[in-house]
Order: structure tokens, then C-alpha cells, then sequence
């Protein structure tokens, strides 16, 4: 997962970018980068490892000139962290001058590579699927150039001829130099964009923003137009003109669930659905959930695992009519910290971020709440934090239902048999982690706790809930090798 | 305010004390500082800018060598955030070498430096009332000799005569070079230190720690032994043997009520006093108050301002009976951030860090919850957040009486004129904030909130709201010199 | 003017690339970079500002795999020294990936702009005609492929092409990504070249090298092949073998006469003749010229400024029987040093470097004998720290004639009216810098000093001495167009 | 060997302290470091690693205020290098407040570590003999103190003191806070000292400066004063007034040798002695010593090893009458270099600092001249450079005797057996190094050509060449204990 921001703006957006990228910085902080285009098509690029604050400097950010510009935050995924080379955005210098972010995983990238390298002779020098799009990008548009200008419909039909080649999910920002800002979105939508703009602060006509998520908008004081649509292009010319089209044959809406149920802002609204309302509507289903399992009295307290469980766990305790309490301290300074080599290492990773009240576990029979499971490994030891802390009885209940499949749309992939639910009951589960008791979030309640928001979407993007991938190319042979990719 | 450790082991500290650092960084983030010391006396220090996890690199870390050590995190006060050299430790070089660490704030530094200066001839080059009071210590130290072997009893016949000649607040730790780790707390106890224990790893006799706030010992696996006494001076030998004397005439103990309103971690216990149960009752407390100047009906819903308001707040929804939402969104990434020079600045401090979910608030009475208000700006402008967010009518509630007075005693002190409250009626307070109603905690209110915890406290330190300061020092004269300081 | 080197190799080349690069450390200290290929084709590359052994850090070196690779070492020319962007290698993506580093100047620059952004659709992210040229020869290379592989012959068919359409001087080398390493020179050999082999240490075949001077290959035990000739292309395939063509239609050897007179290092062997000797035979030239316009018994020492001028004023002193002091002392350790901001500058830049020493000037009528003469500041400190030493008198002679015209091919190109020695007589230059007396090699001499050292060289570069430009587009309305850029 | 500055100036000093440590940047690249004081006695301190223009950032020298400074550049003595902990100055903070830099080495350490810790009751946190040094002055100056204000006579009194409790050499330079400048030499003057002053910029008064070579003075604009004297103490009060003082019991001027022979550079006069003239008159002595030694006409031409020993050798071929070239390239960019671990390493350390150039040695009888030889590692590899030249015989001559002992006195002190002159004659030492004859200077001629400079100046330190230690603590038992310490 990543966060990806553009902007055409009327005066510098260095700055703008910048804020932006503070508030996507949930969405990843391994490296992040930032690059503007001047008017005569000069770029400035620069990428950095870590948070955003800590990145760039004073002296980085004075270089970063230019009315139009793009920028990333970046999680990265297994495998590639240690890879400096992978930040984005890329850089393509034919035709035209290209940089482009991307947020999404493709998953024919072994096809893709194999026809950049022999058919269109371009050069890849990382295993990042961005690079690779980049150049599918840049292949396609200079097939498509005809005339000495380039029309922003020779642009969407090189973004019709990428639909075609590219599978996976991706939500894509690129300056093309001279021209202007494209931003498009995977013909099922998976990964977010939202499109917004605001009267020039001269008077003079509009300016454009596009982002991972609404409250870059809001913050920034942009109006919502609206998501870009799967399969859409967007082409904001560098005076400022904006041209769209569809650009996808069977485009359909299927965005990734896991944004509702843990990587957006909860402040955010995705495709017309308020992410924190659909928290809340998540932990009353739960409740339901949660009762039907659950003999009346067994739980004294409810408790959320900070920061993300707090709305589903209101709504539980408040739905079941039980106390509602904040037994666990989340600390907000912990990131990657020193451990001194050859010393004996204590166990701390968890313990150094959350810290359980005693006070508030001693003969208590608690209900945890998170928003999903997916390796098991903090919730196991949450749990038995709990009961060092006096715990009687531990019910860990999940707003998610058991993540079974891999997540190959985006997010860190881990092999299917480090899924904790991979292979395994409920109770099964229960036992593995050391609760008393377990309770998962049904799959069609969470998919109606989302749907609930906005009568316009349809579906959602579910697979490593239920394993049905959107996208043909995730075959049984697909996971097999990227698994053992990663492992290697 | 600052936080500080020490810790006297078996083997190598200097992990142990870069992690409980890390767990003490809400007390401070500007500077942070460990020193250790071998058994030959040889001491270790480093001091950096900034916090733990951006200060220390794995070489600065090999270099602290020794089983014992001490570290620090400062909050930098007024007028000196730009001073690096005030960061702690600081280190005097005779009698014998000595290293110190301190958390709060000295009220007779104009007299001190005078008789340091002209009668003993000893140098300072800060204006840290730190390095005041490791010069008092050395120079105690060095008139209490006698003999060839410094006892325990010549060190706390200097700790005796550090109380008589310094004035304030002071929990202090200091390494003597090749004897040992001494702590003491000033005569009030104003500022929180407490001891802990464990057996050696190696089954070999005990480790020992004394720190700011009792989760560190609870998370490095110690005991709490007890909360240093005011006055009291502990002094552990590089053996491990502890001693303890009490070295003050007329002890009594204070504590600063603030430490419970807003300063420590929750899941501290200070003196014996749960801080997050006394943040519960201060909820309990403010409802009552609330419902006394509220009409029935008047409030729609109840809104903590994220994150110390969140039990007070949790409180005051659950007793009135009122729905409890989180309407702010906080985000955990943006610190001190870049700012491009010379571009138009948009109002954003505030709004950065804090995000208004309109859902939450239109059409609302929204009622919202801050632990305390001092210069009243950052309400202000939440405030004004909740009324764009579409909330109907504002109140605005505080878990703290108002602050009138300056906070002598180690938390920065504006000067009297910067406080909202100072020389303001609460109705005056409502209209300068924009509120529709505001609503304070009583002072007797605070004080039984936080003394129901613990039959051992008899008395606090509430100067900030009353005006009365317990160190006789603390004149009308002496509190204008500090705002004439400040200001230049 | 800058140094390359570039190396295909059984083994890492990391390593010696960088000890090659320390030792062409003299042909530029502004950036300095190297570019690594791995057998799969991937790129690894790091540029750096100032000297090589400030530059790359251990983490850097060790990114930097493959057993072929390439480095630069960069004099910044006027205007350009601040712009980080415009350090080499530069690279582009397609096709295959090329790598390249550059020494010289383009003189069509503008012409090729416009070409590559009209007609190729190229992007040029700076102003640097290195940047050009990877790209010139990246569209050419793309123009020439025909089939799967690509063969040496097409390589060398794009070189010819870019022969045609590039202007000015450029010694050349490239890595093409999965093929090999190429290496070309213009049509006239105006900057240097040569070749070099060693029998592989695992006893497998040979390790080839081009590098600007003869002594990198001589200090890492490469035999001297030869100069790479003027027009020639050099393909050495990743797997070691060697393919050449003569690519230009018209080559003439005309190499930079200034190489001999201060830009090489002594121990070098350029076009067959060492640098050394030719500057020997300088000074003998030089001696005669002097003994023509000099009264006998008018000079009592002769003294070299240092380094450069030593040979030859070692010549001059031992052809006049005059004898030879080194009045003046270079201090190793100035740099780029730091200046208080705000204080009074004092007149330091030339004092810092050399010092008079006084013993050795006073009462005498000194001799100094330096390389050449550019915009004469330096030479002007000199001749007053003489005087203030106490010489009598000052006779300033130059090993190279009088500067009166820009160089345009590679060597930072001051506009003609900041030479001293642009529309002077040699009596007004005298005058100008405050000398008693002027003396300057004469032309013809310069050409056959340097000639002397080979049979093979029958011409040479001389354009700064006589305004004769070898490449057809140097007009006077070129000058002014450089002129006025550099002004701006 | 060190170097030392320090001003007393009208206006800010932390610009010229920098410059002049540039200037004496030959005498120590290991570390540097600078202290100011202002009026009110606050210290300013900087201390890195490495060389002067890169240790120090604008905003490092920003911090640096005051108008009365010292400066330090080290040359860190074997086993101490990798300490950063023991770059100077070194401060201590009672009595006053003391900052001192030091050039030289003490030779009784063991007794005053003892002294000062169980009788002084000092902490020393280094095995630094300059922490040693400023304790040893603090204690004094603390015992020497009567009444309110300093004088320059309690001053005094406190240095003939430490001149009787301190053996070795030592050119020191302190800052007493609120007071003002102290410098004073050892008894014999082992290392060099030298006292300067100016009228102020703003016509009030006089600044003065002490160095530890005269060309700093004459390079900032100062005129020579004269040497500080053996034994004497030099104390400039803020307020720029002179104080001196003889404070040793029985002062005798014997100088280092060595510092003529290579420490200093050639352009500085020490204790009234030029060092350039010093060395020419080592070249003629030593011509007189070859021409005894090697037939008429063996030699084909004269060769210096650049750069020390370039005086020398033009004497010895103009003595000699036979031709002087200069056959090795000194590359002036290599430091300490980078290299990849793990690699096969090439022999190169000497080989990347210098190079043959083949023409000059083809079949010639080659003499070259060094300064000394003391390890003979590079002698040896520079004679093997000679042969592979093609040099027919080389003959090798040292224009200092033979480095048979230690020197103690503040050089890097290689173990006796470490030294190529230990315990062999020259014949065996020429077979050691591979050269076909040998000639060392006589130590008688050495002497000659050192005193021949100054009238004043009567004796010297020869320890190194003659064994003969002018402090009595040199004794074998103490060169045993340095040699293990050294070892371990």
C-alpha cells in the first residue's frame, strides 16, 4: 500500500505536495519522493528513505520548482524494503519526459518484463512493478503519438492500450513534461483516487488535485468533484484545462475492502463512503455477531486495540451495553528503533508500543476488539499481555472476517501459511492464539457494513476474505511463485 | 518538564536505558542524552537534538560502555529550545567526577550563580539550572570529604546541603565516577521519581532503577519498590548495595497536580495514584459540573480532543448519558514539518494534526472535551474547526480549573498575560475562544479526583490554578523577572 | 575538462574504478560519480558533489556490483558548479539502457536541443550536453537495431552517426546494459583517450580499460594498447572481447595543446609524447626566448609558482645558469573553506594557498615562471607577494604563449574580455599584473615542444593561443552567444 | 606533534583561529577543535574529527562567538586514533572555568594520574596527557588563588608549579574564563612556541596571537614578537594587556630537531632559525658526506622523495654538480581512502600517493634524497618503485642520521625494533631496504647545519638520533612500559 498525491497549481506546489504527503503518511513510511515540472519541462526529482518529515530538507524542497508536481509515500512490501532503488516516483526520458507514482500491485509483471525487455528493448534496473508501468506508459505513448503535438487523446488511447497489457490494481499519477498531469485508475477501481479542485488564488481559473484519499482535499481546501472512475483517465493540461475519459472496455467498481476495514483514514470518504461510518457500522454488526456466541454476562469490560478498532469498538460496547474502557496505551514514539547489537534481545517489539492498564484487567473477563487478524503474531501477544495484566477471561473478537488469502492487490503479502486463519477453525484459531474465546466478522456483514454507505457501489474487492480474485492472472501457479520469490 | 532514568546492573545498560528514554519521550522531544560508566570511572556521554530514535546511531551506542548509567529527554523551555548546549547530562570533572540529570525548575538561579561564581569560583557556560545544580552537588560533595574513601553518608550530608541552598522542584539521578548511582527528590516531591528492583539475570545479586514514570519499570520487568520521599536520597554503589537517607528538615510532600491532569502517561501510577483512574474521576467530577450549568438536552454529543481528554471525556458521556463519538481525527505523523520560506503560509498548525469528520459534527450540539487550557489558541482554532464542520452549538469543557498563574516548576511557563484565563471571567473565556458555553473543573473538584487515589497523599502542588507556591522564593518580584527574561 | 575511466573486468570493478578516479582526482573535484553493470543488465549508480574520497561512503561502494563499469570525475564549468543535477554518468532507459560519461564540450548544443525535443521526442532534464549526447547516441542506437541482438557493427553505425551530428570535442564511455562497454573520440582527438589490457587474474582471458591518462592504466597494471584514435569507436563485449572501427569520415589527430601545458598529469603519456618531457622542453624553449629579451645579469633567481610550472622553469634555470629557488610554499590542505558570513573579508584566497617566503626574495631580482597566464588575478597576487617579500625586481614569464580566445572544448571557458591577455600587448599585460617584465613562450615554440615528443602527431589544438577553432561551428556569433549565457 | 593557535583580539576571533588551523593543518589531519570565550566568560566548543575544512559547518563556526579563542589540530599517536573522545581542547569547569590546547607529550602520566586522583580527587576521563595537563593546571591555579580577583602573579605562581610536577614537552595555550589568555612552554622548549601582535582593526590597542608556527602570524598580518622562552609563561588579559614571566627553575633552550629536519614547514622561523635555509644547508652538508662516500661520476642525476625533501636534494645536486630532475608524481587528492572489504587488496598505499615516471629512471644511476628514515617501509617500496622504473643503481640518502631511538617528545613513537636504523649498521640497513648504497647525514652535521641559523640557539633534542632524553623519566624501564602499552 501507498499513498500517491498530484497537483496543477498556479504557483508552486512543493509545499502543497509536501502537506499532502504528511497526512498520506499512514499509508507508508519506507521512502517517499516528490518531483515538479517547470514550464519548459525541466523536472525535479527527489526521493528519500523514511517519513516525510525526517526526508527532506530545506535545501531539497527549494529545488523542487514548478506550477505542477506528483509525490508518494511508500510502504513497502515484503522483500524490497531494504531496497533504496525501488522509492518512486520513476523517471522515463522518451517520449517526452516522463515521472509517474503508483499505488497498487500489478500481477503479470513476469509477462510484462519479458516483452519490455525483447519486444519494446527498454531497460528495467528494479524489480518494481512502477518501473515497469512506467515503461509500459511511455511504449504505448510513443506508439500512439501522431503530428508534432500531443492531444489528450493520444494520451487516453495509450492509457486504453496500458488497460490491456497491465493487470493488477493500480492507482496512477504522471507528469508528462511540457504537457501536463494523467491520473488513472484500474478498470475495477481496486485502489483509491478522489479528484478535486479550487479557484486559483489569483482569480485566474482553476486548480486540480488528485489523491489517495478525501481528506488531502479537504485539508487543503480543494472541493470533492468526485472519485475517478475505474478504467478512467484523467488529463489536467499544465494551463489548467481538464480533459477525462473511460478508458476501460468491461470497467466495473470493485474497491479493496481492506481500506474501510483498516488502511484508510478514518476521516476519509472512498468511493461516496464515509470510512468511519463504516467502522461504526462494522462494530455493530459484531455486536450481533458477538451475541449470538457469547452467553449475556460473560464480558465485564470492552476493550479496542489502538488506534484503528476504536469506532467498532464503541459500537460493540455500546450495542452489547457493556463498559467500554481503554485498557491499552499506545505509544507515538516508537518507530524503528536501535537494538544493540549481540545483546540479549528481550522480547519488546509490542510491548514497547502498547502497554496494558493492570488496573483495568484485574478479574476482568475483557473483550478485545482489532479491526482484522492477519498474522496473529501482536495479537497473540496482546492477549497474553492481558492476562499478565489479570485478565480472567480473554474474548478477542476481530471487525474482520478470517484473513485466509493473500492480498495481492497492494498490501504486504505474506505466504498464505503465515495467515494465522490459513488452514485453520475458528477455535482452532482461538486456541493458536491463546484466547478464551474468538468471534470473526461474518464476510457478508462486513461486505453490507461497507455497501451500506453509498448506493453506488456495487461490490468490493473481498479476496483475502473469500480467495475469489478479480483479476484472471491470480492463479493457484500465481501465489505459488510469489511466495517463492519472497522466501528466497 | 523532562524525563530522566537511572539504572545501576549486572551487565550493559545502555539498551535498557535507550528504551525506557523511548518510553518516557512524551515528557520531552527536543534534546535527549544518556552517560554510563565503566567500573574504572570512565564516563560515556552523548546528547543529541531531537528524539531517541532519531538521536542515537548504532555507533554512538557501542561507545556507551558500562553497567551503569543514566539517561534524559528534555522538554526545552522557553527562550532555550534553540540552545543545544543545555541538553543533559551534565558532567563536572572534581570531586571525583559526576554526571546529572534533572526534571523540573530551579526558582533561586539568580542567587545560586552569584555565590557558584564569586565563592566557589566554579564556571557555568549554559544558563541550565542544571549545570547550577551539578555544581552545588560538587561543591557540597567536595566540602563533605574526609578521608580516603567517599561513604554514603558523606554524600547524603551533601544532598542535605544541596536542599538548604537550592529552592524549586528537582528529582535528580547522578553518577559519582567509580561509586555509584545517587538520586533525590526536592523536599516536596514536586516532580515524580520512583525505584524499582530485579533480580540479576545471572542470579547474582540485584538490579536497580529509578525513573520519572513506573510504566518503565513495569515494562523492563522491575518491581516498583516505592516513589522516592521527598527530600529522600537514594544512593546505590556500583555493587548493587542500596542506601537511603531522608535529608531534608521539613519534608512534605506535593506532588504537581498537572503530572495527573496532563503530564504522565496514563498507565503510570505516581505516588501511589493511578493516573488514568484519576483522569476517570476528574470525568466523573466534570459531569457533575457540567450538568449544573447545562440545561437537559442541551448537548447532542460528547467529543474528546484526542488523545489525554479521551478518559475525562469517556466519563462525563457515560454519567450524563450522551453519546460519545470521535469527531477528530489525530494525525500521528506530523512533527516539527517543513515550511518553504517565502511562500504564502496557510493557517495549519492545528488543522495538521487535527481533522474534523463533518459527519460527526452538522447539524450537532457538540460538546468537547480538553484535558486543560493554557494559552488557548490551539481551542480556539478547534473551535472554529467544529463550527466549519457544521456543529450547531460549541461547549467547551475543561478537565482542569483554569490556568491562571504560571507553572514555576518545570513545565513551560508562559508569562501571566499569555494565559486565556488570566484576569478572564469564564464567560469572557467562552467569548474570546468563540465557544457558545464553557465549562471548568472546580479546584476542589481536581484536588479529591486525584487524592481519592491514594490515602498517602495529603496535599498538592496547584499553584497554576491558585496561585499558591509552595518554595517561598516565588515572589510577585520574582515572577516578573522571569516574564522580562523571557521576553527579551 | 574532466577525467573517465571505464573497465570491463573478470571481477568487481568497483574498487579500482574508484582508485582510478583518485588518480584523475586533478582533471575535476566538483562531483564525481560511477556506474556499475551487473551480467543481468541491472545499473547501479552513485553521484556525489566534490572529491572522490569525500564522495562514496562504504554503503555506497558496496551497491555498486558487476564486473563492468565506468566513472567521472567533473570540473564544473562557469554557471553550472552549483547544479547538482548535471553530475555524471547520465543515463537512459531505452534502448537496452545506456550509461554514459563525457569529457569536452558540445558546440551544437543548441541545434541538438531542438532536434531532440522536435523530432526525437527526447526530454532533457538539464542543460548539460552530456545529457545530449547519451541521447543523441541512445536515438541513433535505436535508429541502427535491426534483428534480436544487437551486434557490434550496429553499435558502431550509430557512433557514426552521432559523429555527424554532434559538434566539439568528446571523449566518450558508455555502458550499453547487457552488452558491453563502448568507447568513442571525436573526429580530432581533442581531449584524450587510451587503451589499455591486463591478462585476467583468474587466468581467463583479459580485462580491458579506457581512461583519460596513461597512469591510471600504468598504477593498476594495465599494458598501454594505444591511444584510442580520433573517430575511433572501442566495443568491448561483457564477456571481453575487443571490436574496433574508425567511425568518422574525416579524423585528423588535433589534440588540446593545453593538456601538455597544465590539464595532464606529468607522469602521463598523451598521443605518444610525455607530458613531462614536453614540459622539459618548454622550459629549454622558454629559456631561449627570455635570454633574447633579458639582459644578462638581469635575473638573480629563477623560481617556479607551484606544482605545475616546475619542469620548466627547472629548464629555464639550468639553459641560463641561473640559480633555481622554490621562493614559494603550497599549503596541501585548502579547499573550499568556510568564510564567516559578515565579517571583513581579508584578501585570503591566494595567500592561504602559497606563501613568499622572504629570506629568498629580499634584495633580488626574481624570475617567476608559471604554466600560463588565464585571467591573470592570480598571477597579480603572486607578483605583489614577491614585491612584499622584498624582490627587487619582477620578471613573470610563461611557459604557454599569451590566452586570447576562449576554450571551447572542455576547460571553463572565461569570456574573452576577462583574459588578461585579450586585446593587450604584452607590455600592457605587464602593466596589468605589475611585473617589471613580461616574458611568454612564443607559439611556434609551444607546437614544436610538444610535437618534438612523437612523429605521429603532426597538428594540435592551439585555438586559445591563435583563435583557430578545428570544429566548423565555433563563429564569432558562438562566442557571443556563449558569452552572454555565461553573463546572465 | 600538534598544532596550536591562539587570540586575543578587538573583534570576533573564530574566523582568523579557523585559518590559521588550515595553515597548520600539516602538523595534525586527525582531529581539530576550537573554544572562544565571550566577555561574560560563556565558552564556545567545537571538536571533530578529521581535517579543518571538512570538520567545521557554517553553523558550527556561527556558534563560536567571542573575542579570545584557541585552536587545535592533532595528530592523533598510535593506539589513540580511533578515540574521538581525545581531541582537544579539553575543558574543566572549576576554578574559573579552563579550556587548553597542547603540543607535545608528557613523560611521567603514570605518577600524575595517581597524583590527581587520590590526592587531587580529579576525574580524568581519558588517557589523554592534555586532561592530565589541564587538572594538573586547575589544581594549582585552585591552591594559588588569595582574595576576590585573579592576578596575573597567582597566575604565574600556578605554572612554575605545574613546571615542577610535569615532565615532557609541552607547548600549551589556555583560556581562564572571564580572564583571558595563558601560554607557556616547557623548560627546555622542546616544541615550538612563537608570540606576535597587531594595532586592532578599530585603532584601539593591540592584538596578539601565539602559534606554534611564525608563518600563521605572518600570514594573518601579525608581527613577530619573538618565541616564547623556555619556561616562560605569557598571560594577555581580555582586555588585550601583556603579562610575561619566567616560571622554570632552570630553563634551557634545546629544540626538536626534527621539526627542521620535517615537522615544520619550510616557509616558518622557529626559535630564529629559518627551516628553508636550515634544510638547504642539510642538502650541502650532505653532499659533502655522499661525495666521501660514493666514487665520482656513479651518479647520473639527483631525485627528491617530494615534497619535504626537495630543499635538501636541489643542495645536494648543485653541490654535487649533477643534474636534478624530479622523477615521482605526489598525487596530491589521496587521504584515507576507501577500500572494499573483502577483495583481493593490490599493494598501493604508496603507489596511489606517488609515481615513477619511467623516462626520468631508464638506465640511470639514480640518488635519491629523503628528509629521514624511520620505519623504511616507504623508503623500501619507493626503491623498489626506482628498479621497476628501470633505474640501473639507486643510492639512497637521508638528509638526517639514523632514527635509532624513540622519539618520546610528542611524534608518533614507533617501538625501538620497529625502527629500520635499530640496531643494524647503514650496510645492513641498505640490504634491508634494497637500495645499492646508503648515506645518512653525521648527527655532528645535522647539528651544524640546524645551529649554523641562529646565534641564540645552543643546543638541541637529538634524543631520537643520539639516545640522549633531556627530561630525567626517560629511562629504559620507561621505554619498556610505552613499548607494551603500545603492543596490548
Amino acid at each position: 500500500m501507498c499513498g500517491i498525491v498530484g497537483m496543477v497549481g498556479n504557483g508552486p506546489v512543493n509545499q502543497e505536495i509536501y502537506d499532502a504527503l504528511l497526512l498520506l503518511q499512514h499509508r507508508g513510511q519506507d521512502s517517499t519522493g516528490i518531483a515538479t515540472a517547470e514550464p519548459n519541462g525541466v523536472f525535479h526529482l527527489n526521493k528519500q528513505r523514511g517519513q516525510v518529515r525526517e526526508a527532506f530538507r530545506t535545501r531539497d524542497m527549494r529545488g523542487l520548482l514548478g506550477n505542477i508536481g506528483l509525490g508518494h509515500v511508500r510502504y513497502a512490501t515484503k522483500g524490497t524494503a531494504s531496497s533504496e532503488e525501488e522509492a518512486q516516483p520513476f523517471y522515463v526520458n522518451a517520449p517526452y519526459g516522463i515521472v509517474l507514482v503508483h499505488n497498487g500491485n500489478l500481477t503479470n509483471t513476469r509477462e510484462l518484463t519479458d516483452e519490455l525487455f525483447h519486444k519494446d528493448r527498454r531497460h528495467l534496473n528494479t524489480s518494481s512493478d512502477t518501473e515497469l508501468l512506467v515503461n509500459v506508459l511511455a511504449n504505448e505513448l510513443q506508439g500512439s503519438i501522431s503530428g508534432l503535438q500531443l492531444d489528450p487523446e493520444q494520451i487516453f488511447t495509450a492509457v486504453s492500450r496500458v488497460h490491456e497489457r497491465v493487470e493488477g490494481s493500480y492507482a496512477t499519477i504522471a507528469l508528462v513534461a511540457g504537457y501536463g498531469l494523467l491520473a488513472f485508475r484500474d478498470p475495477f477501481g481496486i485502489r483509491p483516487l478522489i479528484l478535486g479542485t479550487r479557484p486559483a488564488l489569483d482569480g485566474e481559473g482553476y486548480e486540480w488535485i488528485v489523491a489517495s484519499e478525501s481528506l488531502v482535499l479537504e485539508n487543503a481546501g480543494f472541493e470533492i468533484v468526485r472519485d475517478v472512475e475505474p478504467g478512467e483517465a484523467v488529463f489536467i493540461s499544465i494551463d489548467g484545462k481538464l480533459h477525462t475519459k473511460q478508458c476501460a472496455k468491461d470497467a466495473k467498481l470493485m474497491p479493496c475492502s481492506f481500506e474501510y476495514v483498516y488502511l484508510a483514514r478514518p476521516d476519509s470518504e472512498m468511493n461516496g463512503i464515509s470510512v468511519y461510518e463504516a467502522r461504526l457500522r462494522m462494530g455493530e454488526r459484531l455486536a450481533d455477531t458477538i451475541a449470538k456466541y457469547t452467553p449475556a454476562g460473560a464480558i465485564d469490560v470492552v476493550m479496542p486495540i489502538p488506534d484503528s478498532s476504536r469506532p467498532a469498538a464503541m459500537q460493540v460496547a455500546r450495542k452489547l451495553g457493556i463498559e467500554y474502557r481503554e485498557g491499552f496505551y499506545k505509544n507515538r514514539y516508537v518507530g524503528r528503533t536501535f537494538i544493540m547489537p549481540g545483546q540479549a534481545v528481550r522480547k519488546k517489539s509490542v510491548r514497547q508500543k502498547l502497554n496494558a492498564m493492570s488496573s483495568e484487567f484485574k478479574g476482568k473477563n475483557v473483550l478485545l476488539i482489532d479491526d482484522s487478524i492477519v498474522r496473529g503474531t501482536t495479537s497473540k501477544e496482546i492477549i497474553q499481555m492481558a492476562r499478565d495484566a489479570g485478565a480472567k477471561t480473554v474474548t478477542f473478537a476481530s471487525a474482520a472476517p478470517p484473513v485466509r488469502y493473500p492480498h495481492v492487490y497492494g498490501i504486504n503479502m505474506p505466504s498464505r501459511h503465515e495467515l494465522v486463519a490459513h488452514g485453520r477453525t475458528i477455535p482452532e484459531i482461538a486456541q493458536e492464539l491463546g484466547a478464551d474465546y474468538m468471534v470473526y466478522q461474518e464476510i457478508d456483514d462486513l461486505k453490507a457494513a461497507i455497501l451500506e454507505g453509498s448506493p453506488d457501489v456495487e461490490d468490493l474487492d473481498m479476496s483475502c476474505f473469500d480467495g475469489r480474485y478479480v483479476t484472471g492472472t491470480v492463479s493457484e501457479e500465481y501465489l505459488a511463485w510469489v511466495e517463492g520469490t519472497q522466501e528466497s
